[in-house]
């Protein structure tokens, strides 16, 4: 029944970028973070108040996280009180357009996720 | 200073399926099962060798989900041992669609993002 296990069968394995990738947009702040400044370059305030539900703990990790990676960049304006915007890199961009298929999807699809769901759901109450 | 909330304004509040796409995408076994599926029909065994270092609980529950979500469907045969393979339904195929594309933009983009984390990193030690 056991098959030995062949590592070079290992799909996720052999494209160590894309788990990389995966590691870094299987989090919904970050997704947001990119959605939100898709549409242009934002003050740390709008951006709180465009994701909404987010901490500003929470907030301040994933900006950090996506400067980090390359993804957006931040430019401070000294005057007081400080300024502080974020925008896209072309990197950031590049991604952000990625996410935006997802998006669409979402819209054209998720209704009949949800119905699946709920015949899903209806099938194990019968 | 603090300007007064405005809902109207939160990009993911308009737009609450993205929102439900990105809670469901959100997690690499999620996205790891979609993508091995989408090179063919796989048995149990064949899911937990290709997707690597999944536990068992958790490859269970994430094919739960995805069959919940409509994403992937589950065929049982009536032999001894039970044989059970999954596929992706047409709905799953489209989001894995997408989600290939993110595996393209990593293959392409991923050494950049490697180089702006060790300019990150170097420049934090400075």
């Amino acid at each position: 029944m056991h098959k030995p296990e062949t590592p070079t069968s290992n799909l996720l394995d052999s494209h160590p970028y894309l788990r990389q990738t995966l590691d870094l947009v299987a989090d919904k702040w970050i997704v947001a973070a990119l959605y939100v400044l898709s549409h242009g370059t934002k003050r740390y305030s709008e951006l709180q108040r465009e994701i909404g539900d987010i901490s500003q703990r929470m907030l301040t990790r994933t900006l950090r996280d996506l400067e980090r990676n390359g993804l957006i960049e931040r430019q401070v304006y000294p005057v007081i009180p400080a300024r502080v915007e974020y925008s896209l890199t072309p990197l950031g961009q590049t991604l952000s357009q990625v996410l935006k298929s997802l998006c669409e999807w979402s819209k054209v699809n998720f209704q009949d996720v949800e119905a699946a769901r709920n015949q899903y759901d209806g099938a194990e109450l019968d």
